[in-house]
């Protein structure tokens, strides 16, 4: 009877486990095609990820780190595993962080990635752990992690085993690591990070504390020499060669070094290796390794990082739909929610913006601020979803602006990168602030945000060109590839959302000014070509001028990764202006659609990806939208490795597919009003933040007789019929509910 | 009147100041023909050394450290000056250390060395000081130094200036550093040296701060950077070449990192820079730097320095001879007071032998123990000279028998380097004990000497080939360059030292197994050549055996560095017992006097240094003692750079002709008695350290009627008349006074 019962429970428990979001999680969509995500254990908004690192050390890879631009340190082509990482970007396009590379072996002792990097099998991901089994060494190797602190347990075989800890390799491009043995369970030490997308100033370090769960029977430091030539070479056994420290324990500083650990093990004997990281001290990563992790428990942090996954997941439920679209739905989700991942310490401390001074926060400091992307619809879903989030994250920007005196543009770990181009600060704020989301210092915000519209040129970190931009209303091309058009667009997005801030605040000619500026894209309008075409210094246009050149990141004048296609409808907040120059309606529905029927558009890259949406604008043209959006979310995400179209970009490949499944999307940052399109699943509910959104639960029904239901017939926000394809933020967060009615033929 | 009496007083000082000991001093001595002397700034015993560092970077310098086996940081015979190197060795025959490369440039920056050295003219010398002028820059350089601390002065033309502290290069064949910038006139870091000659176990850090003057208008680190390779180089503009930081202030650590100060200058300005180093840590660092530099006040220092160099080497006042003999003399004396140096902090800390671990002393901690070289008479020298300090350097070799377990053999900075071989450790302390120093743990001396004399060979640090040693009585050569006669001979030497000890201690039956054990050199005679032979594991001769085989260091199978002749008459504790092997004193002494006939003695070396002084162990023959002694130091020492015979080996060629010129020299480490020869000076005043030797002063008066009168006639101890060509030590510091009469010919 009593295990009758047990058994019962236990079925129930499991069953129960299944239906939760987190297990619909899979961590390997994204890491091939370039979605550069990786499998690893990390947290939320994690400061710690434990990634398998695979991509340097075999002929066998697919890919090797230094053999091409290559920005992630796992790919699901690979093979050939050469340790843990500590602290990794996930779908970001330039490599970095990626170090601190723990490695497990058997056998003889070596040093030498390239020796004793090992092929794998029985992959294992979920979210805050991974494992496989190194086939040639029969170690079966796991890692969880909690926000500061990562974990892994190895379980090896019978005999001679160690565990290396590599400080000379990893994804970054910079070098130079100083290690000190503490005790003989114990090292600490520091890496040197950064050169983000090249930027050789942007570096920092990264300050570690790492523990074993037993005393190695020996321990000490390798470094590679440096080789040296002729006679000197003949009496130097380790020239060019890993050499092996036996006996010295003080810091071991210098491009290629690390630490190893012989043991004896049994068979089956697991031994446990936690590790702290901080970017403000050694003191640090110690006190969050050990406030996080004061013993051992690898279950325990384990179990802890997937309860935190799927309470956050759990903010949307959805139902209908099948366990593939769940699954793509919940790891759109998951790679949301990693970056911005926070910064301080558990002492609150974090690395100042520039200065790397030690700042002090009460609330949560975020860093990977890859803003160029998320500003496009990441902001609105995260103002959505995770509202307190996005205030800190806001937070954050304008603590940077106090710090550095400039808004973030591309920041990585209190480092700006410059990568990319604009203001994107302006629109990413504006937008929360527009959808209600204030309770942050907007007097502060609107300063710093004028100070990159209004500073000329010279002074201006954010606008180098402002200059010509203020005087002409656009940016001439003065090189081939400054980019100079992708740049002007970026200072219309922003200077509408500011003029639309200004006017709020009550700053009128501010607001006037801005608003002036956001239109200055008409220049750009070629109408021999019907596209936006570079503008020389004298005035006249760019030529002779190809609109398709600047497919697949070939080069192009004018424009940053795209081509004139892609950056043409651009101009999110005059769409109708833009239709206008076109020669009406009709003539710009037809441009757009041409974009799509001669292979124009480019779903992995964010310039163009709300031009599926831009069809709703139009009367009568919304079915465009909806069938669009259907097809896209059938070819480019998939529940594969190959699953997300390009480069993630810390969330805004996966944002466009969440809204895209859930039935509406932010096509224009600023503007409160969403388009809609057919929702993806039958039901979808939302949990929203009671403290920011009063009603509290949104409900997304969907009615339809069949699949091929793609159609929008009618929208019911509440009981009240929407008139059109758009709905507010306001109406979408009162509504309660919100039904579609689908049919199978448009309108 | 008054200008009148000022120059006078000016005239009275300047006369006063030519007299003293420390001018005689040419610190250039030795840095040319292998001395691998330095002409930096040192004070005695000094942990800190600051040396013009002018061997890499420039095919105008005749040696480069990195094309021939190099070990000195400094050589007479270059020109390309690249710093002052903070802390180097003197008078070795490995490289090592010489790093903390200080470097004053002007015009636009420039961080390699190759580019950034200088020529130089104008080289100024003085005990505690050394200067140049940088040909290239016209900035004056100059350097001085305390103890733990050194302080350079640039004096810059108007424009660009720039110093650069280079972590990257050194004499040092370790690599690997960290550092820091504490604030805008302050850096700290470590820097990772060792392996000295190639023992790659052997290594250790210095720790250092660095302050200046004034703060610059510009600061930062550079790296060189790891050279990428295809694609992956394209996008790295750096990419193997130096990389300049200019925003970054946490730590930089790498292979080859340094930093860099910018300043505007005007005509003439000077700029100061001191630099504090321990080998604990960097708190010490800052500790010593701050307790002996509160400021910065170069002529304070510098003057400091000089009189604790005129101090020491007042010990020893010499009056006759010529300025080059004086110069020659303490430049001697300035050589053997360089090493051992100091290894504690003001603090008393230092690292403790082999863990590195802090230890705390309240005397002095030394190092650098060059003791194959030094117990042969440097040991005697400073037993007379500096007892208190010969007491200090004992007990430092008990301190790490009780640390290690074992006495050193080549200890540096706390590491064993195993340099050379046998167990110089017991003659040493032997040799001081028999001459009455005798205030340190004689029972725990005792103990470490006999643990080396005994330990099996396989548990021997000391003694690896001691199972062969004991029980056959010698080292057979079981690899063809074993050195195994070289090895048994100091064996010998060591264990008849330790008979004597063991037997003045009441140790009988220890006594006899040591002293049988010393006699085992007979093994090695072989009557058909004279000379000792290497013999094979079944006991017979090595053949085919050539007893030159060894010249100008060839390999030569049983000999290390040098040959058979080289080292046959190397038992100087039974020279009688050798000279009936070889078939009666004339036969000795026939075979003695054609190894310098026939240019087979190396006076550069020390296995024969002492051979001249055999001869006077027979009747009739001193006067070839007297005669050698003569034409050797005429021979090899020189006021010149080429004025040391070869590795000046931290004392032990100076310590040859400072006894020689004396008159008196210890031919047989361990025995009290000295062999006497013709004094080069009229008079010879030595000031004894009351405390041991209650007669506190000894004058050795030479009388002679021309300069050709080089052969003793008789010797007076107070009124007392020598007979024979030896004096005891307890005769030499009672005598007051010892007379020499000489004569222009031999009797």
């Amino acid at each position: 009877m009593k295990k009758q019962l047990m058994t019962f429970l236990l079925c129930g428990s499991l069953f129960a486990t299944a239906q939760q979001p987190v297990d619909y999680v899979n961590p390997f969509i994204g890491t091939s095609n370039y979605g550069t995500t990786n499998p690893g254990a990390v947290c939320p908004q994690g400061m710690m990820s434990v990634v398998p690192f695979n991509v340097m050390g075999s002929e066998k890879n697919r890919f090797d780190k230094d053999s091409q631009w290559w920005s992630t340190p796992y790919s699901a082509d690979n093979k050939f595993f050469t340790g843990f990482a500590h602290g990794s970007l996930s779908g970001v396009g330039c490599p970095e962080l990626g170090g601190l590379l723990l490695m497990p072996t058997t056998g003889e002792l070596n040093v030498d990635y390239k020796a004793y990097g090992s092929e794998y099998k029985d992959e294992v991901a979920h979210p805050g752990y991974y494992s496989n089994t190194l086939t040639k060494y029969n170690i079966k190797a796991e890692a969880t992690a909690s926000m500061r602190t990562g974990l892994s347990r190895f379980t090896f075989p019978k005999g001679k085993s160690h565990i290396l800890l590599n400080l000379g390799e990893g994804l970054t491009n910079e070098t130079g690591a100083t290690v000190r043995i503490v005790n003989d369970t114990e090292i600490e030490g520091s890496k040197l990070l950064g050169t983000f997308c090249y930027n050789p100033q942007a570096v920092f370090p990264v300050y570690f504390v790492m523990k074993v769960n037993k005393a190695p029977k020996k321990m000490g430091y390798w470094k590679k020499q440096r080789e040296m030539k002729g006679v000197e070479a003949e009496w130097d056994i380790y020239s060019g060669k890993y050499k092996l420290y036996t006996s010295y324990t003080r810091e071991m500083s210098g491009d290629d070094v690390g630490v190893w650990f012989d043991y004896d093990t049994d068979e089956g004997e697991a031994i446990e290796v936690k590790m702290g990281i901080s970017y403000v001290s050694i003191e640090n990563a110690r006190l969050n390794m050990n406030t996080e992790q004061p013993g051992f428990d690898f279950d325990k942090v384990r179990t802890a990082a997937s309860t935190m996954w799927n309470k956050d997941l759990s903010k949307v439920q959805v139902e209908g739909g099948t366990k593939d679209e769940k699954t793509i739905f919940y790891t759109g989700m998951y790679h949301l929610l990693i970056h911005p991942n926070i910064l301080q310490d558990v002492n609150g401390e974090y690395p100042m913006m520039e200065s790397l001074k030690v700042g002090h926060t009460t609330g949560n400091r975020y860093t990977v601020f890859s803003l160029w992307d998320t500003y496009r619809n990441v902001s609105t879903l995260m103002t959505l979803l995770y509202p307190e989030r996005q205030l800190d994250i806001i937070r954050t920007m304008l603590d940077m602006y106090r710090e550095n005196g400039w808004l973030p543009k591309w920041e990585l770990y209190g480092r700006e990168t410059f990568t990319m181009e604009g203001d994107p600060s302006i629109p990413y704020i504006v937008d929360a602030w527009m959808r209600g989301l204030r309770d942050f210092d907007e007097q502060t915000a609107y300063e710093a945000m004028r100070k990159g519209a209004t500073t000329p040129g010279e002074f201006n970190l954010l606008r180098p060109d402002a200059n010509d931009y203020f005087s002409k209303g656009y940016v001439p091309l003065r090189e081939q590839y400054d980019n100079s058009v992708s740049h002007a667009l970026e200072y219309y997005i922003a200077d509408w959302n500011l003029a639309n801030f200004a006017q709020a605040l009550g700053k009128k000619e501010d607001a006037k000014l801005f608003r002036d500026r956001s239109l200055g894209y008409k220049h750009y309008y070629s109408k021999e070509f019907g596209t936006l075409r570079p503008i020389l210094p004298d005035g006249t246009f760019y030529a002779p001028f190809d609109p398709k050149q600047g497919e697949n990141f070939e080069p192009s004048p004018g424009f940053h990764e795209g081509n004139a296609w892609n950056y043409t409808f651009y101009v999110p907040h005059d769409i109708k202006g833009l239709a206008k120059l076109m020669g009406g309606d009709k003539k710009f529905v037809d441009h757009l659609q041409k974009v799509f029927d001669d292979g124009n558009y480019d779903p992995a890259n964010e310039p163009d990806i709300a031009y599926p949406y831009l069809f709703s604008y139009f009367k009568g043209e919304a079915w465009r939208t909806q069938k669009l959006v259907r097809q896209l979310l059938k070819d480019c995400y998939h529940n594969a490795p190959n699953g997300v179209p390009g480069n993630e970009d810390t969330g805004t490949m996966s944002a466009w597919a969440i809204f895209s499944m859930m039935g509406f999307y932010p096509a224009c940052p600023g503007d409160v009003n969403y388009v809609l399109t057919s929702p993806t699943f039958d039901k979808v509910t939302i949990q929203l933040d009671k403290k920011f959104y009063p009603k509290g639960e949104l409900v997304i029904e969907s009615k339809h007789s069949n699949p091929e239901a793609i159609y929008i017939k009618d929208v019911f926000a509440g009981d009240k019929k929407l008139k059109g394809y758009t709905i507010s933020q306001e109406e979408l967060v009162n509504a309660g509910t919100l039904r579609y009615i689908l049919e199978d033929t448009h309108k």
